[in-house]
């Protein structure tokens, strides 16, 4: 797949009002409402607490302990974008930090998604940049080696093509096709209406066995109540 | 060991005035008081910072990616157990989230140990709903495959029977035997009463080489000093 | 490298003004003053957020499971130091506590690096003691085999020798070799004077690209832009 | 569960002539045979490639860096045993080595089974003694703690009683009840006839999805086929 | 990128000439050829020493401990084709065995790749069935729930489209888009004709200092030789 | 310590003789006669099955997924010596093959140990060239960015001077200080000498709670036998 020495400028991104929607759901809610798939590995963790972002996909694709790629990609990132950044390999240096975060806001950058570690820790919490990350560490990059700007590639075992809607928060990254944005906003949006009622009913004491009638299958494969 | 597909309904828990005796004590204290046995590996942490539980145990052995004998744990649940599941194999996806809390706190649990993932961590932060995992994952789970329900279980290289006590705190997650809580609860309270003595002793300069007394023997075994 | 069962008495400190002229600095700023050597790896993580330290080693080397060396250690601690410790071998246990804590700080330390667990993670955080540690481990250590004090110690690989500079904050843990505290504090001064022109130019839209003069080489390793 | 400083001088072994019939078995089959429980995590890895062992466990409880109860253990081992080994914590340092292996075997046993590490890993394949361990490791380790021998002990999250039947190949470890024995092998048998007839099935170019008539339920669940 | 619950039938293998010429290669010098991207993380790794394989991928996409996609991947499964697996998540469990190899090479297929383990180790070793996984594990797996076949998957981190050549070594796994299996090939005999030129040079002492003429560049950049 | 973008061309390589005598041994054996310290980390692994070496340091500090330094490297190793490879950070990236293994080896060097990846396990082992990695892996580096050469170095947390005693084989590697070799050779005679005598008593059945009188200790500490 990846190309390695070229910057696409020019990219589809998902729509904005498809963007909007789908920030108003939770990751665990848009990823079921994708079917359970597009779901980044649970390594890639928030650099502090409470860090959450939805925006659209500026993709970069680096090279080992070189972060030369995510200045390219800063002239590339709209408002409202995020930078989705892999590796060639897996690198847990420090590929970003404070300054990078100043630049890419001014750019109209929501956040990063980097499957690699990141530095200034504190400064982003006070900044509030959201970065997600594996791994924090104060151990700088160079620039010495080209990698992509808006290619496809694959961030944490998921799939990221420039223009898919990236959603962000405690519970880990999914991404959303950009010509599924609109119909997994509506399924999510579903899904979390049907959940109220839910709650409600767990709040009384219902039980899930009776709520989802799971007794009868429970039943048919054998399970066993003893005193 | 194991059974698969069946679920105890009368299991013997701990007395309650020994679990509320050990509630008092931080996980450290009681791991000691139990002659330091019965620990889980200190890969299972609180999914938010200050979470805290202490309860008697509801087992539950899982299935990978399969969340169903939760909903059957929740029947079984009365007020001030605390739900603790291990899994067949290893798997961190996110078998718990907000929904289920609710249903198990509606049911009197006291929160969840699991040898696996869950979801919705901001939720179960709001909700102060304890839940020591050993991942966040959004990655949702099926309900096709039986476990069972009050088996003895062994979660993070712990045995846990039902009925036993689980203290979990910043520090880990303990176990102690039913039948042994009264003891562990005043061993744990002696040896506090004995720190809090200590504590005031090192406060005041007074080094731990003398108040245990232990240069006789590091000079039996020849440790030199040097300038 | 290692002997065993020695205690060194007189290390060589890095100078009073020069810990103080480091301790102002992040660490991502002291690594790269130093030339981005002498960085450990980041697996070592603050126990707390928000802890942060800096002054001079007192090395400790520790064996598995056997905390006996801290307590030796605490006596060589004078006003502004930190007590660093390596193991002999891999061992998460909890070695350090409240209690030790307590008298560390009385002797006058400012914090611990430990290249194994400690525990007592909540009292430490109320107690604002800072710690740097691999794990957080309710799991205790006997005091039964001789290591060292005060000899130089590989800690997550990285050499510290008695009196050297450490500073530790949410980005890592650097070590400063005592004779070069001076030079790497006003490298670290020059660095920051530099960002900061550099932190007004990105905040006004200003690239990367631009600011650093990056188009040619890229242009001349070939990068290629397409629309 | 745990006791410490206790050596259980009398276990109820399985019986040889289940012993025997288990040998025959590998550790997939064992597994499936015992319902697809009690196996360890696939961590625990041979030493040298052909490793096997099937016996009857004598139980050792470790501490961290420790190997003083392998020696007690040796004294508790009879013909046809397996020594297995767990640990208070964590630990990977070499417990186990030629030594050791040469004075096991001469007390009768058959391997061991360790949650830790060993060391002389060349000797041990020349002798062809078989090792299942987490690491291969030449640190050695110290004799200064108690643990315990013939108490249930959890290995790598198996629980194992004294006298329960641990089988080991290629494929992991797999730990038998000693009051199941008879009644596994008797599924082992089963199961491998029935695999057999499959196998030729198989090598006929018959599919899986026929020879188990899965399309049914496939095509129930929506498996939709496109060109 | 995902569906679920859908087999493809019809794809496009590379050319069964091409696939002769990449077989001829390892997977470094096909990795170099490809311009160093297509790789696998390297933590997949072969199931006993010297398997190799290389063919046109039949994908299949898991659920975690669910292998039931496997068989229906065996009827897509023609002369030459190599399965490569997925997981919607991490997963361990022993996916694949004996059983399972006599079927995929009754139909054709030249080996497995997978992000799960496999079992049956001794068993694929006798019969030479070339595995590639993250784990060997005895553990296995249910028939519960839909993934898809031939849809594009994400494999240790490289995305892999149906029809796509894979080839696999000791080295680690490549994989070759179809349309550039030619292009590859030519890379990587033309890559393979340098380097022997370059081993005798090596052979007879010359440096790579020299031979790749870098002195001037290492000189350049302030590389100092001292006594 | 590290110095970046030097290289010392004169080192105090240990004793041939001293080289020879250590030669003989194992590595466990060398361990134990250094008094236990000087390990490397044990996810140090031999690629091939039986690699094993002694010699001398040619140290090399590596940048991440940069290789030029080992053939800077080359052009230092003279006759007996032993590549020594650390890295500023954490990388597995294979940064050595068969090109440079046969270089080296025409400089006389006896084989690789380094903390980072190799590839070309299958030609390392035709040509018995020795290499102990943390990684086997396809992923080729760059020629970018100065390390150093014959500095001390860090690898798998134990310190390297140039000129030290390397020796490694399945348990593992440890260094032995230039200084300390020939003291360390006798050490390690002794004890293998002691070691034979054993050998034959435990050969006999005697225990090793016999043969190191370890009864009395045992009880002392309450080590209790029961029926």
């Amino acid at each position: 797949m990846y190309e390695l020495g070229v910057v696409h400028q020019t990219i589809q991104r998902a729509a904005p009002q498809d963007v909007e929607a789908l920030s108003k759901f939770g990751v665990a809610t848009v990823h079921e409402a994708m079917g359970r798939v597009g779901l980044m590995r649970p390594y890639i963790r928030p650099v502090y607490t409470g860090a959450k972002l939805c925006g659209t996909a500026v993709t970069a694709l680096l090279q080992p302990g070189d972060n030369w790629m995510l200045h390219v990609a800063n002239e590339q990132v709209q408002d409202g974008d995020v930078v989705v950044a892999g590796c060639t390999t897996e690198c847990e240096d420090g590929f970003f930090g404070e300054l990078l975060a100043t630049s890419s806001r001014a750019r109209g950058a929501r956040g990063l998604v980097i499957d690699g570690g990141c530095r200034d820790a504190d400064e982003l919490r006070e900044m509030d940049f959201p970065v997600f990350s594996r791994a924090i560490n104060a151990k700088g990059t160079v620039k010495a080696t080209l990698g992509s700007i808006n290619v496809p590639v694959v961030v944490a075992n998921a799939l990221v093509n420039p223009g898919d809607v990236i959603v962000a928060d405690t519970d880990g990254v999914v991404v959303v096709p950009a010509t599924k944005a609109a119909e997994v906003a509506a399924a999510a949006a579903k899904r979390e209406a049907n959940e109220s009622g839910k709650r409600a009913r767990f709040q009384d004491g219902v039980l899930g066995l009776d709520l989802y009638d799971m007794r009868p299958k429970l039943a048919d494969l054998g399970l066993t109540y003893r005193d």
